[in-house]
């Protein structure tokens, strides 16, 4: 049986999962393609540190270059993570010939572009379906069985860190900050969740979906991003009421040159089938134009579910070099389409405002919307008791309106005596 | 741009669906391949017929050999279903050299590994992607970014119609008739269900699905099958004050070299995400020792969902004939692993008893059940009222059984005075 040599670089979470699902399923992968899947050398810089893996010492080297220098080995897997070294590392391994897998997201939003022209210059292949919701073999699916088809719409539960926060905050009544730390004991959170929380790891994966599937260039900075730290666990329950599920959604849209796209706290119908994503799973959902609805399950991260993508890409790639086929004839990342860009677009809206419970209070709001052209679907005024003049919540679902309009009503009535404060305003799913 | 040229056998749903998917999206699929695909010839016995479609005239040949010898047809597409004709067309095809992909899966299940050696002799491809759950790219996912994993169980809810029928039945209390009679005038029932309704489509489905991922040969007809005309409203309705929802459920499980499978209505937990699949859509569930629960979730049927499927195939092809390599090295279908088939194996299960409500008859049925060691884990019994030996429904869930050894059991109790009759009995999923 042929042997295809594999060099790694990094032996971290990612890393250890490819190398043990690359073990364990030895037999069934070398049934499957026919070749045998050797890792000869993993860059480790500190091969004195304990792993928790057993790896043998002798395939642990300091130096990338004895990778890239390396004639025998064919694929190089990055998982060193972060930007300008992996960058740096991936372009070496390109240019040396070497096919190169990864799982960093980060750094293909960031350099995709040049990354996939040098694979494409040197004939090799750059694949990095770990990139976007870990285990779940989106990218595949977009780029092959999926590809007759053109998506009007992509849903994405992209971070398994929020989604678990906000189900235990759905299902246990728990607020914010509990379920962060909750999320953190039970390692679904790093201890800097920023990039998480803020959305900004979502809107990476969403720039790169958005690459695949509309062949456009949007960077992460210029979507409109809010994260779930403000989030109150009267919104979950607010939205229960309604009939929604809050999920932080990221979401992109095209309408003829249209493209909307934003990641931020959404209100899902409950009987759509993204309200029922729960805990730390992912879940990418398209609207195609032939297949119809389609969603993607997964989990979007972890070593193992992560391993599994790179080892699936692994196995990809050992395939083509078998058949003397390994490049592409056409990019999977895009980024010419001729679109224009209009920020998150128009939506309907949730909107908790704290107000004095007095005469009058909900009319003259209503004549603000009014005024404005915004129509109210919905309404829910809690009440204050028998007694007037206290805060009361009062939570409207209004129609399709751009945010900005929304906002120039919502100052103004911030500035009706009875209104205390706009609490808070979320997107609602149609 | 290079053109690759089409021959088409049939111009039925499926067939216009895959044409007019090909139109629609022209510019999209050249700008992701770089090819041209163009349907040249369609077999059409009668072209004097109105199709309800717009196809130009002089695409349309009578005789299949048109196409068989047409030098400049590189792509074979079999959309006439059925077993015999179908087999014998893609057998030609395959033996002048031409790829072949269809959606045919009685003639992949019956006759796919000859087709598929077929293939491999003459070095071109066989793609069956719209066979199994239509637009749902589960073959494609199993055959690539999953080969890295070890599945222990697969889940399915693979056909539309019947999944259809009980979601009516749980949303609405319409009884089986009633949601049949639906399902029939909104287009998701044939005139003669009775393959879809008594599971053999969905276990057809599966027999390639455990092909594809065990590498076994296990044809329909040796697959426990039940359908799901003798599902009451009383069991939807019991399910559901248990926590359950009934679904048309193909299952397999790997355990060690044991394998078991069975397709039968089975009671879903309401929090595992295949309860929430409803009306017309399908779903694959998979558990892999790597990427851990994956779920597929699409349009099973349809015009345009499978068609998009087969364009999907068309499309992969055409890449792999642009490069060269459109072959494949280790085939996807097997059937030589060596397993032990384990028939259905053990499960909980759920049974519904009509019994006399006099005193003692839940002792007398309980010790029965103690006396073959099984164990009930929930009951129900709904009262008579005031009055005694009234019949009344008594409905237990039981912890694993083998089917048969419950079966001797119920036999007994049937025996007993106060039992009527077994009502029902369906299995139960952790």
């Amino acid at each position: 049986m042929e042997t295809i040599k594999i060099g790694m670089l990094g032996i971290g979470t990612v890393a250890k999962g490819t190398y043990r699902t690359l073990e364990m399923n030895r037999r069934k992968i070398e049934e499957a393609t026919g070749v045998s899947l050797e890792i000869t050398k993993i860059l480790n810089r500190h091969p004195e540190r304990d792993r928790g893996i057993d790896i043998p010492k002798e395939k642990y080297v300091t130096d990338a270059d004895e990778i890239f220098h390396d004639p025998e080995i064919q694929i190089v897997v990055e998982l060193i993570g972060g930007i300008d070294t992996a960058t740096e590392y991936m372009a070496q391994a390109l240019a040396s010939g070497k096919h190169v897998v990864t799982a960093n997201k980060a750094a293909i939003m960031a350099n995709g572009q040049m990354l996939q022209e040098l694979a494409q210059e040197n004939h090799v292949l750059l694949r990095f379906e770990a990139s976007v919701a870990g285990g779940i073999p989106i990218l595949t699916a977009i780029q092959d069985p999926l590809a007759a088809n053109e998506f009007s719409e992509i849903l994405g539960i992209l971070n398994g860190t929020t989604n678990y926060i906000l189900t235990q905050m759905t299902e246990h009544g728990t607020n914010y900050a509990v379920a962060l730390r909750d999320a953190q004991e039970k390692g679904f959170a790093e201890a800097d969740p920023t990039a998480d929380v803020e959305g900004i790891d979502m809107g990476n994966k969403l720039s790169i979906l958005i690459s695949m599937i509309y062949g456009f260039g949007l960077p992460q900075s210029q979507i409109p991003t809010k994260g779930i730290t403000d989030i109150a666990s009267a919104d979950i329950e607010f939205a229960k009421e309604f009939g929604y599920r809050i999920k932080l959604l990221a979401s992109a849209k095209k309408k003829g040159s249209k493209l909307e796209a934003s990641v931020q706290p959404t209100l899902v119908p409950e009987d759509h089938v993204m309200a029922g994503i729960n805990n730390e799973y992912n879940a990418v959902y398209l609207s195609g134009n032939a297949v119809g609805d389609l969603m993607l399950y997964g989990k979007g991260a972890g070593s193992m579910p992560t391993g599994s993508a790179v080892a699936g890409d692994i196995i990809s790639v050992a395939r083509e070099i078998q058949k003397g086929s390994a490049y592409d004839l056409t990019p999977p990342l895009r980024y010419d389409a001729k679109l224009y860009y209009n920020g998150e677009g128009n939506s309907k809206y949730y909107i908790r405002l704290a107000a004095v419970d007095r005469p009058g209070m909900l009319g003259r709001i209503g004549s603000v919307f009014g005024r404005h052209g915004i129509g109210i679907q919905t309404m829910i005024q809690r009440s204050g008791g028998n007694s007037y003049s206290k805060t009361v919540p009062v939570i409207f679902i209004v129609y399709d309106i751009n945010r900005s309009n929304l906002q120039t009503a919502l100052n103004e009535i911030e500035q009706e005596k009875s209104v205390m404060s706009v609490e808070n305003v979320l997107r609602v799913l149609k």
